[in-house]
C-alpha cells in the first residue's frame, strides 16, 4: 500500500493548494473577504400625517403620510462570525462613509473588522446621508469649513501640517477628506438619534457599538435605550457627556466655546454602567488651556471625559479612558479609524473586545 | 495500481468536496459572496471659496473653502471579476438605496449582478445621500408624497395594490421602502450630475452604466462626456430625452404635466450612437390616455422614449426598448430592480450584456 500512502500524500497536498487558492476565512487580513450576506435596511422612524382626501388625479399635501427620522444601515456578515455584531455611529457633518475607506484609499474599520469576523452594520443616523428625510424642515447652505475642520480636527494648523500628523499629505486626500462631509438634512437631534438606534439594535440583537465624536452622546443614550448594547467603543467622543441629576462637574469654558455637562436621572446613568466602555483621544493638544481654539476644543473634551469615566466607575461601571500618547501612540487626528496607523489603533480596540469577551 | 486509480478517484472526489464546502467563485447565485476589494469615494465636484484671510481662532466664512457637487461611489470588486464595471445610478428622491437590498429584504441588483462577476459601483448623485455638499443653499420640507409616490411608481392605486402587481403587500415593506427616500440636498442638476458622472468613469475606466428613472437623463450626458460608457441600461427613464437641434418631436401632455424633449448638438447626440442601449419599462399603464395621473405619467415617457430610441436608430446607433408586458413579463413597478421578479428583470440584462459583448 506504499503506493496508495504516497498518492494519499500527494492528493492531500494537491486538495490543500487547490483550496488555498480559494478565499480564506474572516481572520484574513488580507485577500479576499468572504461575505455571508450583505444589504441595508431603515430602522425606527416616524410617521408624520397631513389631515384631508387625498385626492389620486390632483394630489397635494391632504390625505398623504411622510416617513422620516429613521436611519439607514448597511450590514455585511462575514463567513462565520463572531456572536456580537458591531454597529458603528459616524459623528457631526459625517455619514457611515467615515468608516469606510480612508481618505488615502485604504480599508477603514468597516472593512478592517469585517476580516476580524465581526458582523458590521453601518449607520447613516437620522437627518443625514440616505436617512435625510425629516419630520422638521431645514435650509442647507454651502457654508466653508474646510479649514475650520482641518484644525479642528486636529490635522494640523492651517494651512500647515502637525509634524507627526497620522494623517497622509496628498493633495488628493485632503481633497477626499473634504468630500466626506455632508450637511444635516434635519436639525440635529440627539434623542431621535438614539431612538432610531436602539430600534436598529432590536433588528440586530445583542452588539457592539462604536461611536465617533459627535456621536458620543447619541451613543450613551442608546445604551440607556437598548439592553442589546453590549459594550460601547467611543473614538473622541465629543458632546453629550451625561452626568446622574445632582451629580454634575463644572461646566468647562475652552478657546472653541463652553462644553457643559448634561443631566439624567441616576436610573438611566446606571444603566451605563452594566457594560464594558472604552474611549480613545488621539495626539496634538494640549492638557493645559491654549489659545488655539482647534485644539483647546478637544482639551476640555478630554478633561470631561476623565470626569465621566470617574463618574461610571464610582456607580460601579467598567469604563476606561486611553489617551493614545500616554501608551505612546503619537500623531492621531481627530478620526482615529481613519489615520495612517489605524491597523494599530483596530489592534487595540481588539485587545480591549477580547479582555471583555465581546469577540 | 487498481488500488491507486481508485485512491486517486476517491481523492479527487474528496477534494472536490472540501473545496465546494468553500464560497465559489462569482457566478454563484446563492452562498456566500467573494469580494476581492470594496470601498467608497467621491468623485468630481467643485471648491467654492470666501474671500478673505481665514483667522484659525476666530473662524468665520473669510478665507475658507467648500468642496460639493461630487458623487459619493461604493464599488465592490469579486473575485476573478468580468472586464467591465457596472455603474448604478438611482432615480430622483433616491440613493444608492435603490439598487441595495428590496424593500421585502430580498437580493438587490447590487449584490445580484456582484454574484455575476460584475464590479459594481453604486452612486449617490451630487447633492443627494452621502454626497450632500452642495454648492448651491436648498430648503428641505417634509413633503408628504406616500400617497403619490405609491401612485407614481405604480404599485396600485392608493389605497390599493395594482392585482397582478410585483410588489409584497406586507405593512413592512410598504414601511421600508417609503424609507428609501432622501431628499435633494440642493438644486437638482443634470449637468452637475453627469460631470461628476464622467469623473466617476475615468476612475472606473470602461464600464456599463446602469440608470434608473429621473437617472435616464444625466445618464445620457454622461454617455457623451465619457467616452469609457460602453453600454447603457436604463430602467424606466423618466427625464431628460435629448434629440438632435432641428429633430425634437412635438411635446407630450399627460395628466402627470407635459412631457418636453431636450435639444442637444447633434454631434452630442451622435456620440450616443456608439454603444449598445437598453431601455425597459414595466407594467400597469395604459398606452392610450387616461386620466389616471400616476399611470399617465408613464404612457408618455413610454411613447417618447420609443421616439428617443427611433432617433438613435436612424443615425446609426443601437437602441432598444422593451415593454416588459409585450413579452409576457407582468405587474412591475417603477423599481424594476426591486420587483418580486427581480431577479427574471436581471436575467433579461444579463442577456443583452452578453448579446452586446459586454460581459
Amino acid at each position: 500500500m506504499n503506493v496508495a500512502k504516497a498518492l494519499l500524500s500527494i492528493m492531500t497536498l494537491t486538495s490543500l493548494t487547490a483550496c488555498t487558492a480559494l478565499p480564506a476565512g474572516p481572520s484574513r487580513s488580507t485577500g479576499p473577504l468572504v461575505i455571508q450576506e450583505q444589504g441595508s435596511f431603515a430602522a425606527g422612524g416616524k410617521v408624520v400625517s397631513t389631515p384631508g382626501t387625498y385626492d389620486n388625479n390632483n394630489p397635494a399635501a391632504q390625505g398623504q403620510t411622510f416617513h422620516g427620522d429613521h436611519l439607514y444601515a448597511f450590514y455585511q456578515i462575514p463567513q462565520n462570525p463572531k456572536p456580537l455584531p458591531i454597529v458603528m455611529l459616524h459623528g457631526a457633518y459625517q455619514s457611515a462613509r467615515s468608516w469606510e475607506t480612508t481618505s488615502d484609499g485604504r480599508e477603514g474599520f468597516q472593512t478592517l473588522f469585517l476580516r476580524r469576523g465581526f458582523p458590521v452594520y453601518l449607520v447613516d443616523q437620522p437627518r443625514r446621508g440616505r436617512a435625510g428625510n425629516s419630520t422638521v424642515a431645514a435650509t442647507i447652505e454651502p457654508t466653508p469649513f474646510d479649514q475650520l475642520f482641518f484644525d479642528q480636527f486636529r490635522i494640523g494648523k492651517w494651512p500647515d501640517y502637525f509634524d507627526n500628523v497620522q494623517f497622509d499629505r496628498k493633495p488628493e486626500t485632503l481633497d477626499q477628506f473634504f468630500r466626506s462631509v455632508t450637511p444635516n438634512t434635519g436639525p440635529y437631534d440627539a434623542d431621535v438619534i438614539s431612538d432610531a438606534m436602539a430600534a436598529l439594535f432590536d433588528k440586530t440583537g445583542p452588539g457592539i457599538l462604536f461611536s465617533h465624536s459627535q456621536a458620543g452622546g447619541p451613543g450613551w443614550l442608546t445604551a440607556i435605550k437598548s439592553e442589546n448594547v453590549k459594550g460601547i467603543v467611543a473614538l473622541e467622543p465629543g458632546s453629550g457627556f451625561i452626568f446622574p441629576e445632582g451629580e454634575l462637574p463644572r461646566e468647562m469654558p475652552s478657546a472653541a466655546g463652553t462644553l457643559t455637562p448634561e443631566a439624567v436621572p441616576l436610573a438611566d446613568f446606571e444603566r451605563l454602567t452594566r457594560v464594558p466602555i472604552v474611549i480613545y483621544y488621539g495626539d496634538n493638544f494640549p492638557v493645559e488651556p491654549t489659545t488655539e481654539r482647534g485644539q483647546d476644543n478637544w482639551r476640555v473634551r478630554l478633561a470631561m471625559a476623565r470626569l465621566w469615566v470617574d463618574a461610571i466607575n464610582k456607580h460601579g461601571g467598567d469604563a476606561q479612558l486611553v489617551h493614545l500618547p500616554e501608551i505612546g501612540i503619537r500623531g492621531n487626528t481627530h478620526f482615529l479609524m481613519s489615520d495612517l496607523n489605524n491597523v494599530q489603533i483596530a489592534n487595540l480596540v481588539s485587545e480591549f473586545l477580547e479582555e471583555k469577551d465581546l469577540d
